[in-house]
């Protein structure tokens, strides 16, 4: 591979889908596998879940970067942290190689490519490739349509506070609540509050070996981990 | 191959992707070539849209069954239509023969797949592959967050009246108006009111060949397809 210093690189954001190594679309695989560096984000210590989703397809010949996100600041964006991996990656584009960076489920849905997009699309050609979302993987593997017809669909990420939770849940026709994680307690008493426990259905890491699908008392409070969601419907109504 | 009449066959509802052949998952070519049977919605004269979709990755062997839902009717459940088709896909099953359904973006987000699930549920094995869906899908081309941290996402079918549309676009933080189509006008007017015009990005048939990015001034009032959208967000604090 010749290097050629008059073109940059291309930084591709790649949705790789909610768990299962098999729900990575065709273009994604093509582009991580095409890329000679691959930069997933990674826990301070420890296995980045983005590259183990996409582990059965690396061939073992690219450069990787791990961009690791502090524990301390959870999945909340860390100012410095992207700062620095804005400029690691860069540095790449800039001696013409291509990034793929790894997103879990889509890179637009929630999740943290974005802080990249906003550091580096006005300096470099970005290209963002869909992916399956844990939204639809969630209700695939319930077996529980999202929404149907002209139902309003509204997602609500759980680390909101309880009344927001309440004043948004009242009535809705559809919802899904993202994140659950420590948040499980708070979110279990505003549905109670509601009265739509008996139509809520709770699941984490989707797709995933260790997916679960609890019933919502059999969660237990403080160990709901972050990859969860409950999903909300009128059943019935849509399936007819 | 053999009948056994003693094992019915498996439906899948098979999430396609948005368009672009290359948004299908693993996942869902595996599954799609493999069943003898596939089973797409198409107009009552005409090509099928899903079928469209994948006619790269057809070998040509297999039964295919168009569900043929009347233009009348347009996209809303017509329920002799799925009444018929869950009997004639029931016969395949029955007589042991694998039927993959093709569901345009993801089968359970706003799609036609949940009227033969709900009739063929009980009575057959099913499984529900997610997909990509339009919303992520629009999200990634126009280069936009659908959300990010705690921001909640409303999804708005745009035939919803005026009044609604407004109502729950009132302070919106991200928002999705789908099946823009030919309700372009009065959302349009909607957005003018409640002055979301300049944050709001319209995009039609993302990742399609045909796919249009267009600014809502220059859409054609009572020419916006089906397959149009409309995102609406904060830029900027959602990227850095």
């Amino acid at each position: 591979m010749t290097t050629n210093n008059s073109r940059t690189g291309r930084l591709y954001g790649l949705g790789i889908g909610p768990g299962d190594p098999e729900l990575i679309t065709l273009k994604a695989l093509r582009l991580l596998q095409a890329a000679p560096v691959v930069a997933y984000p990674a826990p301070d210590t420890g296995e980045s879940l983005a590259r183990a989703i996409v582990a059965p397809h690396l061939k073992g010949w690219q450069t990787e970067i791990a961009i690791r996100v502090p524990m301390v600041t959870a999945r909340f964006p860390a100012q410095e942290v992207y700062d620095r991996a804005a400029e690691e990656l860069g540095e790449q584009l800039e001696a013409g190689r291509d990034v793929a960076v790894l997103c879990e489920g889509d890179p637009f849905f929630y999740g943290s490519f974005m802080y990249l997009f906003g550091r580096m699309a006005e300096r470099f050609p970005v290209e963002v490739v869909p992916g399956v979302s844990s939204l639809t993987a969630c209700a695939a593997t319930l077996g529980t349509a999202l929404a149907a017809r002209n139902d309003i669909l509204t997602v609500l990420p759980a680390p909101l506070e309880a009344e927001t939770l309440k004043a948004r849940l009242q009535g809705v026709e559809a919802a899904a609540i993202i994140k659950v994680g420590r948040h499980f307690a708070k979110v279990k008493q505003v549905l109670d509050e509601l009265d739509l426990t008996g139509r809520a259905h709770y699941i984490e890491r989707a797709t995933m070996e260790n997916q679960r699908i609890l019933a919502l008392d059999d969660v237990a409070e403080e160990g709901a981990p972050y990859f969860s969601m409950i999903l909300i419907h009128r059943r019935g109504e849509a399936w007819t």
